[in-house]
């Protein structure tokens, strides 16, 4: 049995945990990270890699930067193929010069995980039975690791354990509201070692269904396309993937593709999902244990990051400036810009995907789709429409905290 | 039996159709309009009066517009109260240079009725049993006034009949797909000789449900409650109507609010609709023959209007220049446009108003309100988002017809 004081426990070690303890270690807030699987088992996962300006200021400012600025790739824009037409939204021009950087997290975890272990911070990894208690008044994190029972007594607890983690369950349930959407149609993706089709992205609307054309590196290709929920990862051989890609995207884009063996395959659900608050006492929600998007649009990690910036402001001025009702405003703050988030998402995804569910929002598919076809019409035609895409896609400015 | 030649039979003598004669009569050519009821009656509609700059611009056109100029109002924006919150949409400074005219629809039919029976060109009102015929060759339409039979042998027939007429009715029902959506609360509407609380419109998003503020004239108020679809107007005395709207404006304009008896009060339901094509053969669906809007937005005479405008100018082609396929790009221009004014009424009426439909869009109320909540919390906010809201509330342009 052993017991640990700090100041923080963030739970998680994935990049929102892993970031919020740098940029609290570098602001002299002293953290423990508890994580219930290995470093490795977390470098494993394959997920996105659009960051927003803010998030690639905030690694700045955590200093861990070098590897992003040498290797990752600022993308001015981006393309939505719609029918075969292809519109490119100049980020950089319609938003007076945003952009976003394309570098994947798998790589920013590396990065962080590297930094935290330099500065000697302490993370417990593969512990189990991870609980919450006391986030009213004397927070602590208790766990096993090693078949050791070991306490972690703190002032804050950072709830960064994504979606099915403990710290949105430690809110009780008739404290909280969840709010949810899921969409009738998944995503499979493939990864695959082959220079991708474009530099930058393309959103591909189709008769045939979505397609994503997107990238980890410059011969690092990450493809998506929309399938329905009943589908299985089964159905689909490499071949079947690549014939099925080329027909949803726009004819240069297909005569240029190159195709090769997947390393990676699989079918993700698309969900559109916030709990509120995103607080409970000295317990906060951070990224994915909160809020979840669907992948349309960037915005899942981009979303926690801004959550990371919310806290750890707010934490500084607890500690520094002796604020000790700053961290009360941390729910407010935060869900004001995940539902920006969330709302951008779920458009992008309304416009893009076709699905038919029959009387949602009163209307049959084929009305829904004139209106959809007209946003997209209206949105990518016109100067006013491409800005509210662009001014969302590179990410609205993170809340100043006075 | 009476038969009669023209070029252009017109169904309806509401302003769509009286708008569309006189701007063929003034490029010579001939029409005839066939209407259902007396003048008296049209001019008995209370209707909206927001014009857009392309309805402006075709009633000077038409040459009519000597007292519109003389007792219209320009307006250079509008107020969307949120919550208590007023913000401000700036039309003439968000579009460069745009702004609306407000001016009663009866009014502007007044103006045309005049302008027609000083030309000399024939109405028929008080017609009963209007019947279209031969549309896709031989088009005709025979009626029965004050008990004799009239024919009418024309080249083309513009249905402008409205949503009830017989017009869109004659094109067989497999050969048209009818979008709707039917909104789950209606407007009650009161008008009054009493001075409006605003030089310009007020649209209230109110816990209580929606308001609008706006005006017939200086002298003359028009206001809006959302009432639930069930509601009776005999639930509604004047002193109601008063003390409800008055808890859903804004403090300063409820504190200006001159209250009077109501000169007419109704409760309209809600609806989206547009039928696809809107033309058959030599038959032409213009304004709600073939699509209703709901009134958020101010769009409904306003689409009306661009019909009328992209008929006038494909007819000019087909008897000026001799171009014989001209007539029939007019539903797919048309329809374009109508879907822009379709959409931008739907979203107006999802942001402002408080209803409740279980599972619409696969979400609950709450979540609902949120995504909306946040939708108007962007658009209002950002300057990115208001210029969405201008551009569209001024009217996309008119298309150029080459």
């Amino acid at each position: 049995m052993q017991t640990v004081k700090t100041q923080v426990a963030i739970i998680g070690a994935g990049p929102s945990g892993l970031l919020l303890g740098q940029l609290l270690a570098k602001a002299g807030i002293d953290n423990v990270i508890i994580e219930r699987v290995s470093g490795e088992y977390i470098l494993g996962r394959i997920r996105a890699g659009i960051l927003e300006q803010g998030f690639v200021d905030l690694v700045r400012e955590a200093g861990v930067n070098a590897r992003m600025d040498a290797e990752g790739h600022v993308h001015d824009g981006f393309d939505i193929a719609y029918y075969g037409k292809r519109f490119r939204i100049d980020l950089n021009k319609l938003t007076g010069g945003s952009t976003v950087m394309c570098y994947g997290q798998t790589e920013i975890t590396r990065d962080l995980m590297e930094a935290r272990e330099s500065s000697g911070l302490t993370t417990f990894y593969e512990s189990s039975d991870v609980e919450l208690h006391g986030v009213k008044d004397a927070p602590h994190v208790t766990f096993t690791q090693n078949g050791e029972k070991i306490t972690v007594q703190c002032d804050f607890i950072a709830g960064c354990d994504g979606f099915h983690g403990v710290s949105r369950k430690t809110i009780p349930e008739e404290k909280r509201k969840e709010h949810e959407r899921v969409y009738p149609f998944g995503w499979l993706g493939v990864l695959s070692d082959t220079p991708p089709v474009s530099d930058e992205l393309i959103y591909c609307k189709t008769a045939r269904g979505f397609a994503l054309a997107s990238m980890r590196s410059e011969t690092r290709s990450r493809y998506y396309l929309q399938v329905p929920l009943t589908d299985k990862v089964e159905n689909w051989s490499d071949e079947l993937f690549w014939e099925e890609l080329k027909k949803r995207l726009p004819e240069d884009a297909a005569n240029r593709l190159v195709t090769g063996p997947s390393i990676e395959k699989s079918i993700a659900p698309l969900r559109s999902f916030v709990c509120e608050p995103m607080q409970w006492g000295n317990l906060f929600l951070v990224g994915d244990a909160a809020h979840i998007v669907p992948p349309t649009g960037a915005k899942g990690l981009n979303l926690a990051a801004s959550d990371v910036s919310t806290l750890y402001k707010l934490l500084q001025k607890f500690y520094k400036d002796g604020d000790e009702n700053a961290p009360t405003r941390y729910s407010e703050i935060a869900l004001r810009r995940v539902w920006h988030g969330e709302r951008f998402s779920w458009w992008m995804s309304n416009m893009l995907h076709d699905f038919d569910e029959t009387n949602a929002s009163g209307m049959d598919k084929a009305t829904f789709d004139r209106f959809m076809q007209s946003e997209l019409d209206f949105y990518l035609n016109y100067e006013e429409g491409q800005k509210v895409i662009a001014r969302q896609y590179v990410g609205m400015p993170y809340e100043a905290i006075e």
